[in-house]
C-alpha cells in the first residue's frame, strides 16, 4: 500500500480532461458501479463518503471528503480529501492519495468537458464569478479544451479578482462588474452562494453555463428564471436533486426535475448535446466518485509516494 | 495525519469490550450516525463502506472492508480492512489504520457483550462452531465478561479444532462433534455457511447464540426453527434483515423481521433482556461502522504510528 501526499503536482491537464470524460462516457454507458454518496454532519461541517468502480479503467475505491467552512480561521483548508483505492481482484488497498488538490482538478476537468461539448463556439470568451480555487481550475482545464481568447472575473472583493488575473496573465484576464463578466460565451460560476448572484437579464442567448459552487441543499447561484431558459445537464440526476444548482428551485417549485434534459455522459457519448446556436445550455456539477478514481488512476501511475506496510 | 500499521497489537481486550459496549449504547440513545453500509460487488468479492460518528466519544470516520474468499489462494486475507479517523472539529484526516485485526476484535467485542447480558449464567460451558480468527477472538474476549470452564470446538475439518484447542489450552478446550459443541450455555456460531449446520433439536432452552457468520445475504448457520423459539436480539435491523442470520429465514417467510425483539444497544441501556432462565436468546451480528469507530479511538490512542504529511 502506497501514500501520495501530493498526486496533484505535474499532473497532465489535458491527460486529466481526458480520464474524466471517459468516466463520464462510462457512467451514461451504465459501466460503472456509484451508490449515492453518504453525508455524516457535525457542528461545524460534514464530511462525504464516496465508493465507486469503474470496471473499464480497472479501479474501485473511496474518497472521504469534509467541508467544514470555519476551517481557515484554523489555518487548515475548508474542504479536505482522501481517497483509498483498492485492487480489484483481491480488494487490497493498494493507493491512499491526498485528494484535496485532486478533487479542485477533477471538478475543473468536469467543467472542460462540459465546455468542449456544449459551449458555442470553439474560441471564447470566459466569465468567471468567483476567483478562488475552482475558479482557477476551471480555466487551466477549458484552456486545453477551448481557445480562451479573454477571461473576465467577478468576485465579491474585488482585490481577489485583481489577484486572480495578475497570476493567470493580464493579457488575457480582467476584473470586471458581476454583469459584464455574464457577457460572455462560457460562464463558470464557483461561489458558496445562497442566494442567486446572476441574472436572468444578464444571460444571453448561446450561453454555456458551469454551475459548480453549488453542492449541497440550500446552494444556488442563478437566477431560477435561468434554468427555466436553459437546457440543463447534470452529472448525476438524483444528485443534482439533492444538492445541485437545481436543489433550490426544485423545492420552491421553479424548476421541475423532468425538465433535467439529461447528463453530461449522455453528452459525450453523443447521445444529447446542443441543439442551436441560440441555445442557453448549462452543466450543474456536484461532484462524483468516479471523477475522484479516474483522476487517481493516472495520478498514482505517475506521483511520488511512500511505501506503508499493509495488510 | 497518521498511519497504524498494527494497531491491534497489545490492545487490552477489557478495554475494547467496554468501548464497543459504550457505543452499542449509544446506538441504542440515538446518539450516533451511522448511514447503511454501502456495497460495491467486484467478479471475485466485494468491498463495503461503512461511515460513522458517535459523538460522545469524539471520534468519526470510515471503515473500507473487502472479502474477497479467493484471496488464500493468492496468499492474502479474505477479509481487509481500512478505517480513515476524521478529526470531528475540522474534518482533518488525523489517522489510518490497518484494521483487518481491528475488525476480528471489534466483532469479537460485540459477542461478548452478548454473552454478558443475555448468557443464563456468569460460569458457563461454551461451544465454538467454527474455528478460525472469528472463533478465537469471541473466546478470547467472553472470557473477558464470563468464567468460561470449558470449551468445546467443531470444525468441518477436525484437525482445525484440535489446533484451536491446542492454541487455546487442553485443560479447558476440546475438539467434539457438532451436537456435542451445541449442548452448552453459550454457543458461538462462525462459518461461512449458506446452509444450517446447527439443528433445532440440539439446541437446550436457557442457551445463548451468537450468530456471528452470517453477514452477506445468503448465508445461514442455524436452523430456522430455533430463530422461531429464540428472542432474537440484532446489532442493526436494517442490516440484520439484509445479511445477518434471519436473511435467508425471513426471505423464505420462516421469520417475520416484526419479531426481532431489540438491538443489543437496547440490551446493554437495560431497556430488553433475558426474562427466564429457560429462554433461548440470540445475538445476530453483522458488524457496524460504531463497532470500528470505538476499537479505532482507544487503538489510535495508544498503538505504534508513522507521521504522513497531509494536507
Amino acid at each position: 500500500m502506497r501514500y501520495y501526499p501530493n498526486p496533484a503536482r505535474g499532473l497532465d491537464i489535458a491527460r486529466v480532461n481526458r480520464a474524466i470524460e471517459e468516466a463520464f462516457a462510462e457512467h451514461a454507458r451504465g459501466n460503472v458501479q456509484m451508490p449515492p454518496k453518504l453525508y455524516i454532519t457535525f457542528e461545524k461541517g460534514d464530511f462525504r463518503t464516496m465508493p465507486g468502480y469503474i470496471p473499464s479503467l480497472g479501479i474501485a475505491g473511496v474518497k472521504i471528503v469534509n467541508v467544514h467552512p470555519h476551517n481557515p480561521e484554523r489555518g487548515l483548508p475548508t474542504v479536505m480529501a482522501l481517497t483509498v483505492v483498492l485492487d480489484v481482484q483481491t480488494g487490497l488497498p493498494v493507493a491512499i492519495l491526498n485528494a484535496t488538490d485532486l478533487t479542485d482538478l477533477r471538478t475543473g476537468a468536469a467543467g472542460a468537458v462540459a465546455a468542449k461539448y456544449l459551449a458555442p463556439r470553439r474560441t471564447v470568451k470566459l466569465g468567471l464569478v468567483g476567483s478562488g480555487r475552482q475558479a482557477r481550475a476551471q480555466l487551466m482545464a477549458i484552456r486545453r479544451e477551448l481557445d480562451v481568447r479573454e477571461v473576465l472575473v467577478w468576485s465579491r472583493n474585488r482585490d481577489k479578482a485583481e489577484k486572480f488575473c495578475d497570476e493567470m496573465g493580464r493579457e488575457i484576464c480582467r476584473a470586471e462588474e458581476l454583469d459584464v463578466v455574464c457577457d460572455c460565451d462560457v460562464l463558470v460560476t464557483t461561489t458558496p452562494s445562497r442566494e442567486p448572484l446572476v441574472k436572468d437579464r444578464w444571460i444571453s442567448g448561446g450561453t454555456h453555463i458551469n454551475a459548480i459552487g453549488a453542492d449541497a441543499p440550500g446552494k444556488q447561484e442563478l437566477e431560477p428564471a435561468i434554468l427555466q431558459r436553459a437546457t440543463v445537464y447534470v452529472d448525476d440526476p438524483a444528485q443534482a436533486i439533492h444538492s445541485g444548482e437545481v436543489n433550490v428551485p426544485i423545492r420552491r417549485g421553479l424548476f421541475a426535475p423532468g425538465r433535467i434534459a439529461g447528463t453530461l455522459g449522455e453528452v459525450v457519448i453523443g447521445r444529447k448535446g446542443r441543439k442551436s446556436p441560440d441555445e442557453i445550455t448549462l452543466f450543474d456539477s456536484t461532484g462524483l466518485a468516479i471523477q475522484d478514481l479516474a483522476i487517481a488512476a493516472i495520478a498514482s501511475a505517475t506521483a511520488d509516494s511512500v511505501e506503508l506496510p499493509f495488510p
